[in-house]
């Protein structure tokens, strides 16, 4: 049975990275060893370091603009730390948007003063604050793109006249910004770009260098820069499997070709939310995310019944978080309309059931 | 044609290894998903981690004595400053065996005052210090069990009476030692474990929450344990296929087995360096490493036509690093002894011909 994998990560990949990123365990490249067994210092190796270096900054549109692209281990929770380390002198203002935001202001807060600009708190995080002033003379503005657990996402992004550092860890390379009001852009790689294992760091040289403290050399992007992202040994199967998958976007036509498909998927699935009254979306209708659709059954009883069929129908991955509770249909890249219309079918038929 | 992959790191592993993470990357024990797709907190994966963290332990005798293993990211060289990060209050007293010591003697100075408590700096660390003492009143000693570029190991590990801290990286699981001499043992994968991109720690849990510093989230030895340790994404892929090395090495027969197969190999090879005039042994014999033998030529006009005899043998990552110059043969555990003779018949075919 074809599995529809909505995960929320690490998730679905397309099936021709994962068919390359196999074989290269086994060999890469008729070397006749596999990739896992050669140098991080080898040719073979710097040359997909700096392909997947330059893939991503050329799919952000991001080239030739004083942006240095790294690929790091850590996870996106090691960049809450890193930011605050290279970047926080003084004070620093955090939207808070939901779990990851309050994550990221709680590591930072270790390090220094954290004023958090605006909160959506009061409402268990179903909106995206807006109408907030950014303070002029903090170091840095963090905000979170796309909140992967409550499934909202930010739309417009301020004017921020300080540096805006914002964690796009679960919607990257998903749909056209102008990614350069962004002056540092993070990603874990484990929803739209690759494995678990790596995390993309994209950030505009001329912020870093400004703060007093010592920064432990790993953590240190100035280090890491100088290094070309191999200031240590490189998870050096997430970073190729993670050029495979930009190298996939690439073909496919870019950031502005895969919006059109994710923007089909979420029309499909939160008009059947919306019109289907079994159902209710969790996020207010502006803020959702074309990501994460949230939502719940009207009636809890009905939910013996609709996990069955969602099983019978080899849809994976829907539970929500605990946080929110009911459901969530996480729609990466890499995954098909055709699994998005399998699940409205299921929820169309759960309506004729009832 | 064969490659006798000599890589320093990453470097070779088994090949039924291989053949099972590249089965894992299409499909993941029937599941109809790859193990790249899955949750992390899903049974499947949790089960992989608990598994890989129990083998650690049973492999090292070190079960049911407080001691607790994490698979982390971020490398050994994350572990120079995690390590000063939840240690390190006062002062810590650190033996300097090579690059890798040096290096984790920098990072921790960032926290507080290191005593180098002996060094070999003076002979371009071609041996391993004897004789120190560790003073009672430092917060740790830490030492290099085997410096992989220089090829020295150390044989015989002091009484230390403060808590001792170990950089295994390039030789764990490789011969028996009484690991309950050491209260945190750390090791890059990339060697004898697994492909780069995650790190082992090994720390018995008296040792930690003594330091008055605050410790970021996802650096703290204590919150990591208390998460199992996926505080965040673990990283999947080199966990895993960490999983089925160890799961290769207990089916061998564990550490003492393939330590037999390290001292055939080491044998070879050194008596070959000895006899041969043509070759000079570069670490003093008494501290000689099992895994990395270094060598240069008698005669570095005879370099041209040794390194063209090695490529034709299928020999491959042989070159010694930088500070040593000449050969460096890394024999780890994956490392057949039919490679290592290979190896020395082409040194052994070099005589006759010079
Ligand atoms: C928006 C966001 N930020 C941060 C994280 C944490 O990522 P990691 O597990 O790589 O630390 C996640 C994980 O799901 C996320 O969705
Ligand atoms: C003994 C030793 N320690 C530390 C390191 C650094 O490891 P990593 O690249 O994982 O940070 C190495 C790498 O070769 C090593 O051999
Ligand atoms: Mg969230
Ligand atoms: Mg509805
Ligand atoms: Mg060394
Ligand atoms: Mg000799």
């Amino acid at each position: 049975m074809k599995i529809h994998n909505f995960s929320a990560g690490p998730s679905i990949l397309p099936q021709e990275v994962l068919k390359k990123a196999s074989e290269a365990v086994i060999e890469y490249n008729n070397i006749g060893m596999s990739l896992l067994e050669i140098s991080h210092r080898s040719k073979h190796f710097v040359d997909v370091m700096e392909n997947a270096r330059a893939l991503a900054l050329e799919l952000l549109g991001l080239e030739g603009k004083g942006y240095k692209a790294l690929f790091l281990q850590g996870g996106a929770s090691m960049q809450f730390v890193m930011v605050a380390l290279n970047l926080l002198e003084k004070r620093a203002g955090y939207l808070n948007t939901g779990t990851w935001s309050e994550n990221a202001i709680q590591e930072a807060k270790i390090y220094d003063d954290i004023h958090e600009v605006a909160s959506s708190k009061d409402a268990n995080y179903n909106y995206i604050p807006k109408g907030y002033s950014i303070p002029k003379d903090y170091d840095y503005f963090h905000c979170t793109s796309n909140n992967t657990i409550f499934g909202t996402q930010i739309k417009q992004f301020p004017d921020s006249p300080i540096p805006m550092v914002c964690d796009m860890s679960s919607d990257i390379f998903s749909r056209q910004l102008d990614f350069s009001k962004f002056d540092l852009i993070y990603a874990g790689a484990q929803k739209n770009m690759g494995p678990a294992g790596t995390t993309l760091v994209v950030v505009k040289e001329d912020i870093l260098g400004k703060v007093s403290r010592k920064i432990p050399s790993i953590m240190d992007y100035k280090v890491q820069i100088e290094k070309s992202s191999m200031f240590n040994t490189p998870p050096v199967f997430a970073v190729y499997t993670s050029m495979l998958t930009l190298e996939w976007l690439k073909n496919l036509g870019g950031i502005k070709a895969i919006e059109k498909v994710n923007e089909m998927k979420s029309r499909v699935i939160y008009s059947e939310i919306d019109l289907n009254p079994l159902f209710k979306g969790y996020a207010v209708k502006e803020d959702r995310s074309m990501m994460n659709a949230t939502f719940t059954l009207a009636n809890d009883d009905l939910k013996e019944t609709f996990d069955t069929m969602l099983k019978e129908a080899g849809i994976s991955g829907l539970s929500g978080h605990r946080s929110v509770g009911g459901y969530r249909a996480s729609m990466y890249n890499a995954l098909s309309l055709d699994s998005v219309k399998a699940l409205v079918e299921v929820m169309s038929e759960l309506e004729t059931k009832a």
